[in-house]
């Protein structure tokens, strides 16, 4: 008999108590970035550190110079098991404005809002504290049942998540050993659809530049040096412009060193998706995909890379006119990464790019900003198929392997100093409300997302020992 | 005997006379556009017109909606002698920061400043009363030594010149017949340098245009869209990169049409008055001429047309990065205009121009601004050659014909309502710290401004009945 399904049940039979325990933590007002909250971040922490004790993990408050993190651990049922580090995050966004809230954020509730369809209210419902409850509370019904965990695992709660993680690198340097497993499980994603579950297999990375081009030692009357004078908005421009081909492609030199095509399988997933030019540009009032020609909008904005100027300004942009050529113009350029191309060398090939643009008696100045890789995950990694498997069992229609246009930075941190790949699995939806007033959480999500993560242990876990 | 020689002896003479009566006109504290001093510009007006009577000039007082103007009008001594239309304004601009003077703006007084060299210190002096009061005086001299002025002569003067000349069109339009002579002289202008008379020949015509590219109905987050949703500033940059080639002409189609190229001898002239890009463009911090490539700095400001990007604005261009895709970019665009070139034309080629560079899901909306065409005397006019003689006899050096990059507007309305070519003289320098503290007027210019003036208006009567 399958280990499994008693699990599954367990979760049924006990939904409502763990309501109940997520509705104790999100009574909690843990707001990280209002230092007024401070007490309530470590109330939110001491109590995960209590209820995961109560599972018999060997959990503990760890202080940081911030709010403090949870770190706990609880050996596998076979000594082969793997071990899965789990991160999420307790602390939430600020509530502000008030007024828009038509329930108190920190008074839960459950309110039927169709025929079948219940959400949790509050704030951090689905941002964070419950999903990450729904991996907790896989964890407990496991232990209930088998008196035992599937696979090996630490967890890592942090509360600073909304405020910019300021202690969690030097954290994770400091306790590298400790933290360090066979891979880890991020859950602060989200879904395809109501129906559609889904593993983000992609992020992309980015590398931001600040250009400002100095021409004249002060700004020039047109009249009077128009046609003589350098004007380096002329020069910029000519440089954005020179970024992309007429098919769309950027020009960079080595740009697309580190690109793969993605595979035909995963393209004709993602078609079947059914997000049309029509659809992803529609509501935004466009049509015309801008990219590189012959790609569709999820290939282009999920598994390709781009240079987008984020913002630019030079000489007077007041009301009316003004005859000045101005002393200096700066853009924000920014380029999202894919696969393995390497940060550095494209920062390195566009400062080159840009100063053989610049004439001989004009500067340019460089102001550097981000500079993270892609995440990517191999599409036929063990660890992928498994977790695709299990999440089809649970839900309505299989799970799709998606990518995300912009990154996780824990996402990268994992990578880069544990050596660990993530595996991102949420049970968010779109219309969450996350960071903002009247934020929800589907039951549905906190229910079968429980099933799904008590699933996707035991499909870890098979093939080992126990 | 010369009918001139006299006046000139009659000008030296009196020179100490012409101080006090500068001085009374500059010690009215005629700022136009500080309505604290409307009393003192009317009292201007009214001492111009006292003025202008005791040497008997049919003069008055008009009422305007601003500040009044100051008509007169003389009969020439011949009945078939040339009609000329003198140009002034008696106002002046502000005097703050009052701290930066070092005499009391309207406490006009004589400075020796080296050995031989004496100044007129006061607001006013150079801008313009003491441009003004040289031609008056040529006047009175004449009438003093003569009898009689060897032109037809009418005088307007305004006095919102400072101020932006709110009345000044509706007035010429409304007095056409009255104002209308065969020439105009203009003195709002200056000296090439201490030695050497001017006469400006060409004034940049100006077209403005601001553009403003939209995309999406909202700005979007560059991760989630960036690579599929259209970017306004890549569009604004192509646009603006296309202006020009790579030999630095503009690529409007017929954007040339009614540019002559400038005579032989003029640009010998040109590249005898020792300005090179070094000595243009050091000063400001560049070295390498930037426009249309093998001309002369000199002729790049003065006699071809160009294309500017005054300002340019989109997305976020705050501290720090922000990956947004803007739904709007705008930029600031101006022609300056030469010879025939047609504002119209040109304003509707850039609009062609830039809309079969618009996406189809993109749009762009357009504001004008300004709209005038260059001012150009024919080089050969008898106009400029007896003026150009008379201003050679008084200086040490021959007087050169320039040009001006930018524009004044009285030139371009004396010319488009009047139907008159304008001689710009003046005797101005360019460190007479025009609209700052401690402006100045050269003792010299006031001296052999006058003497420039009579020996002008001697030369343009020559051939005429007297």
């Amino acid at each position: 008999m399958s280990t499994l399904d008693p699990v599954l049940s367990h979760l049924d039979a006990h939904l409502d108590k763990s309501l109940d325990r997520l509705f104790e933590l999100l009574k909690i007002q843990s707001i990280s970035t209002d230092p007024a909250y401070k007490a309530e971040c470590r109330k939110a922490a001491e109590w995960l550190v209590e209820d995961l004790k109560a599972i018999g993990f060997d959990a503990s408050v760890r202080d940081t110079p911030g709010h403090p993190m949870v770190v706990a651990h609880h050996e596998g049922a076979a000594p082969d098991a793997p071990h899965a580090l789990f991160y999420g995050h307790y602390d939430v966004q600020p509530v502000d404005p008030l007024n828009l809230w038509e329930h108190d954020p920190f008074a839960p509730a459950i309110e039927e809002v169709e025929k079948g369809r219940k959400i949790i209210t509050g704030r951090g419902t689905s941002d964070d504290k419950g999903q990450l409850m729904t991996f907790v509370e896989a964890c407990r019904a496991y232990k209930a049942v088998h008196g035992s965990l599937p696979c090996r695992i630490t967890i890592l709660f942090e509360g600073e998540e909304e405020s910019g993680s300021p202690s969690l690198k030097p954290f994770l340097k400091a306790h590298a050993d400790e933290l360090k497993a066979d891979f880890a499980l991020v859950c602060d994603t989200g879904m395809w659809d109501r129906e559609t579950p889904a593993i983000s297999v992609g992020l992309r990375g980015l590398v931001g530049e600040e250009i400002t081009i100095k021409a004249a030692d002060r700004d020039l009357h047109s009249g009077f040096f128009g046609g003589a004078a350098a004007n380096p908005i002329h020069i910029l421009s000519r440089i954005l412009a020179d970024l992309h081909d007429e098919n769309g492609r950027v020009t960079l030199p080595g740009f697309y060193d580190g690109v793969e095509e993605t595979p035909t399988q995963i393209l004709q997933m993602w078609e079947g998706l059914g997000r049309t030019a029509e659809s992803f540009l529609g509501p935004i009032g466009l049509s015309v995909p801008s990219g590189e020609k012959g790609r569709s909008v999820l290939e282009l904005t999920w598994a390709r890379p781009t240079a987008e100027v984020n913002g630019i300004t030079g000489g007077y942009t007041g009301q009316g006119f003004k005859t000045v050529i101005a002393a200096q113009a700066s853009a924000k350029v920014s380029f999202r990464l894919v696969h393995s191309q390497d940060p550095d060398k494209i920062r390195a090939s566009f400062r080159e790019f840009v100063h053989a643009r610049i004439p001989a008696d004009c500067s340019v100045e460089f102001d550097a900003h981000g500079g993270s890789p892609a995440i990517q995950l191999s599409y036929d990694s063990p660890l992928l198929t498994k977790a695709k498997d299990a999440l089809s069992d649970e839900w309505p229609k299989p799970a799709v392997l998606i990518a995300m246009g912009g990154s996780i930075p824990i996402v990268g941190d994992f990578q880069s100093m544990l050596g660990m790949e993530s595996l991102l699995v949420g049970f968010g939806l779109e219309d969450d409300r996350i960071h903002s007033p009247n934020e929800k959480y589907e039951l549905q999500s906190f229910h079968k997302g429980q099933r799904s993560w008590a699933r996707i242990l035991a499909a870890l876990a098979k093939g080992t020992a126990a």
